[in-house]
């Protein structure tokens, strides 16, 4: 069956991040993205994702280039509805959320205490895409999980992470398979 | 608990694809990646991911600009191990996997038949990350799903798409949640 080339993404299943930056008068934003990954580890580790230009992420980023990825897990699927809602620049949706700021170590973006692990970056490159979006990249320099939630890799069946295929459908709940490797 | 920064990608787990090329003499070369990501679906869709600049993957693509996605099941979890063997160029990963080589619509690397879908793509620009890495951006040219494996978005439940963490742990069981969106 072919698709929709604009619904292609609807094959994947992608981690679903709330990206937490901080605006010059140091008021916070967070919203969730899903389209992005881990872009390299070595010799630096780089983690990218794609946004809108006239998002309050990206003119937060443009100011200070600082964001902090937090990684969530099922308990954030109903805060979505409200994290994506069109606040007015400088409303926090941390704060209307009824979530909790914590301070990040190197960056000054807050992290938010639900989720179940945090990466601050510092962007180092980003790419126009249209006049639309925009890929921005930075490196990773802090990486911290929850107590409790990491044992080798990330506990999926612990953390239940927000995971997003398309629109109102997710996945939360997945098991642990071992496959060899080369 | 905070990680070795090499380690962020294991707090995430993310899409593994496999990426078809062909080379100039139209031998197929065949290779599992997960730092990978939808990048935008407006005004053209593309497809991203990071690719080692030594690896036929780039030789081929830095040719002709083509590649194919194909996302696979549960069922190629056990061939990670085949297809990240060192093999010589111009030893086609498809062929020493068992697996079936079909033709794609509008570019020269094949589909692997076994996938439960397909992303047929053009490069259209690259970033150098660093002496070892590329982030390579194609146009998504032509998406298509096997019969009965997609409604409103893919199955998961039905084809268990094999999505990775780290090293030999992998996810592909999977259930649908859905959560209210703006």
């Amino acid at each position: 069956m072919k698709l929709d080339l604009k619904e292609f993404y609807m094959l994947m299943v992608r981690p679903t991040v709330v990206i937490s930056t901080v605006s010059p008068n140091g008021v916070s934003n967070a919203a969730p993205f899903s389209f992005c990954s881990p872009v390299a580890t070595r010799p630096k580790p780089l983690f990218g994702f794609c946004c809108e230009v006239k998002h309050d992420t990206w003119r937060n980023i443009q100011d200070n280039r600082e964001f902090v990825v937090n990684l969530v897990g099922e308990d954030f699927g109903p805060l979505m509805e409200v994290m994506e809602r069109d606040f007015p620049y400088e409303v926090s949706e941390i704060e209307e959320c009824g979530l909790t700021e914590t301070e990040a170590r190197q960056v000054k973006p807050p992290r938010i205490g639900e989720a179940y692990a945090w990466l601050e970056c510092r962007m180092t490159r980003y790419v126009d895409l249209s006049e639309r979006n925009v890929w921005i990249m930075g490196e990773v320099l802090e990486a911290e999980v929850k107590d409790g939630a990491f044992d080798e890799v990330v506990d999926v069946e612990k953390v239940k992470p927000l995971n997003h295929i398309a629109g109102e459908f997710f996945v939360t709940e997945m098991k642990f398979t071992k496959f060899n490797r080369a």
